[in-house]
């Protein structure tokens, strides 16, 4: 990591003190991640410069790497006739990603300045809606005829010679075209140059249809340990294939969606630091206005037992500790919920299970914060009355705070709800309301 | 999904009707993922005789994908020489994750029945401490000699047949065993046979070490979008790969354990439903003791200010409206900090651009905020001078949260504590006991 700083220092001093022949060798030696990584770096005013030092191989492959904001600004600068270069080498998935990010004028140029037939197919891909299959796939694969036999299977790999790892799965369609089975290219090259595909393929292939949801399809990823996975037509036609890279970025993706609902906000794809004022603020207040509405409901418990509180106004110092950690213990509940069913590992048969076991463990969790601040209290000389009252709540909150936590977040997926939102801050505002009124009887019983 | 179940529930009707022989034949064809998920729905009795219909390799697949109870149920009821077919065909990292997952007097059985070698390397590997590359990585990898000519690799890769996709990426060794390059079975496919292999290596290759952390190494995947990454050990030589789809299991849990954390748990890799209530409650009750300790600081805050509280009582009912507005409020930034600074878009230098952000979305969202609330109060008719002072604390507390929310996860990072534990729970805390006093000060100059 610190020797990556060092020689990004050392390629802004050649750009400063025109050793630039020195840095195109340099530049062209390393990886287009990094390069492009080191655009982020370098002055705006010569990152055209730099740009155009790149070989045409590299240039497209350190563009594919860049942020979208970057790739715009390239694009902005360079001639129609390098657009035409870049467009050609990239594969078809980064330069969807690219056009769905760019202005429609900029979008516009870039496809004016592409082959007709990839145009046709970029199109295409450009309908396909957000998180589905076909946005994330590619159309660069290999299939063969299922009567093909090895050798020929072979020679034709060589001759297209398709990118990166999207040959070490290949697909075998019947005479209708419809997909019949895969064979991996290990497979391949262990198998007699006269043996027919069809008798090394695996018949039993799983693969998705172009609108299926993203996440269901990483689901399948992480199942059966896939490092590929054709995605085919309504007329189970092979259309294109997702590969295992691609599927990391969505698992991050859906991960970060996750914490970003669980933590009362409107998820968006951008980069914080890259993201406005106004938008960043839109994000968030939905959700707290919200929650300071649903809040008015404690604000109105608390006044109807103003009586309760005028008698012994210390009852009020109360408030924070029992309602954070009624909100604590709840959203601890609804976090492990919500994880457990966004990993497969807790479904709605679980029911039961589940609220039988939040009872017992706040129960225990419950009567050990309860007992703590007991002795606490009495430490303090707190009227007994005033402690058994507080002491007591604390257990029954904790208990119910539990069951509320556990049980919403599964509510939330019966009702087709993402349970995602059912996180700390909704819980809590609900259990808040619940912790007062617990409160506030046991203080009529114990303290009026 | 629900033809899965479907049939799931024919093959239970198989066992129960002793349709073995046809069980058999379906169980043999699926896909080994799905074979061990069935295993959950046997009945405990049953689950021996099931396991005995696969064929021997199959076995050992379905061995791979089960969780390492079922396996644990599986290795004590099986005989010796079942043991050591099993071990046979399971690959390294597979033998090595069953095995740090059961008892030790199972590992010593099952050690027992494997041959010398496999034992040798298994006890090695049981040796690296979790979360590294060595307890992740596999042995199976194919290596050349960097003089050695395509012709020949090819001959090796089809004489040693290595499982899975271990074989598209290959590497390559120097005469004193140090790794110097990596070449894909694509590049050896595409070229001629008498080339020497040094000659169309990649010599810039990734690698990591083997006490290098997973997490580091997930981040290595994501950013250069690889299948697979060479440990080296001291000597610079090659000692195992890791492979995609395991690293796709670390990003699993990384973010799970982000998550938990971030919810005031301690982090768990155990099943939730597996997990017994007194884990539960150990994993749960240590955060919420620190955080109600930690709000009595706000309890003795709203003690202090009880000459304040006894003039007007009413001003109670508007705590948690300020505590929970404040605790989402610094929850959000901090939430967007923590995950920022996870997925690599936000570091340290970040810092001043970050905070001047925050108090512009601080600003603006506090301002919508107290204005809903300011004619809210009007509408109820609430004194105008307490309206004044709860609306303009709201606006100040979502400032200040704000900027705590989006601090505090920094400096975390600066003195090397993790992030993840300045979420909501602890910033809710802290956010309290400042909303407090904001709103007391108010309060003093507006309400008394």
């Amino acid at each position: 990591m610190d020797t990556r700083k060092e020689v990004f220092h050392q390629w802004l001093e050649l750009i400063e003190n025109g050793g630039l022949s020195k840095l195109k060798i340099e530049l062209n030696e390393d990886n287009p991640a990094n390069i492009a990584e080191f655009f982020d770096e370098v002055p705006v005013d010569k990152q055209l410069l730099v740009f155009r030092l790149l070989t045409k191989d590299n240039a497209a492959d350190t563009f594919s790497f860049m942020d979208s904001d970057m790739q715009e600004d390239i694009v902005n600068s360079i001639t129609d006739s390098e657009v035409r270069h870049i467009l050609d080498d990239l594969s078809l998935d980064d330069a969807v990603d690219f056009l769905s990010e760019i202005p429609a004028n900029l979008v516009t140029r870039v496809l004016k300045n592409t082959a007709e037939e990839k145009r046709k197919i970029i199109n295409e891909f450009l309908n396909y809606p957000d998180d589905c299959a076909g946005s994330i796939m590619t159309i660069e694969f290999v299939q063969f005829h299922e009567d093909t036999t090895v050798l020929k299977a072979m020679e034709q790999i060589k001759k297209t010679g398709v990118n990166k790892e999207t040959i070490y799965s290949c697909y075998v369609m019947d005479a209708r075209r419809v997909l019949v089975g895969m064979v991996s290219l290990r497979t391949l090259i262990l198998s007699g140059d006269d043996i027919k595909i069809k008798d090394i393929m695996e018949d039993d292939v799983i693969f998705v249809r172009t609108l299926d949801d993203q996440e269901d399809i990483a689901n399948l990823f992480k199942k059966y340990g896939l490092i590929a996975l054709p995605v085919v037509d309504n007329e189970q036609r092979l259309v294109g294939i997702i590969t295992v890279d691609d599927i990391v970025d969505v698992i991050e993706q859906e991960n970060t969606e996750d914490i970003e609902k669980m933590a009362a906000l409107i998820p968006s794809e951008d980069e914080y630091l890259k993201t406005g004022v106004f938008t960043l603020a839109r994000n968030r207040i939905t959700w707290l206005l919200i929650l300071m509405i649903s809040g008015t409901i404690s604000s109105a418990i608390i006044s109807g037992y103003e009586a309760v509180l005028a008698s012994s106004i210390i009852l009020s110092s109360f408030f924070p500790i029992l309602m954070d950690t009624g909100g604590n213990a709840g959203s601890q509940s609804s976090t492990l919920i919500i994880r457990g069913m966004a990993v497969g590992e807790i479904d709605m048969s679980d029911v039961f299970k589940v609220i039988w076991k939040e009872i017992r463990v706040g129960l225990l969790a419950g009567s050990i914060l309860g007992l703590v601040n007991f002795i606490r209290l009495i430490i303090l000389r707190t009227p007994l009355n005033v402690n058994i009252t507080v002491s007591l709540s604390l257990i029954i909150a904790v208990v119910v705070s539990k069951s509320i936590g556990c049980l919403l977040p599964m509510a939330a997926k019966k009702l087709k709800f993402d349970p995602a939102i059912m996180a700390g801050p909704l819980i809590t505002t609900i259990v808040d309301a619940t912790s007062l009124i617990i409160f506030f009887n046991l203080a009529k019983i114990f303290v009026l």
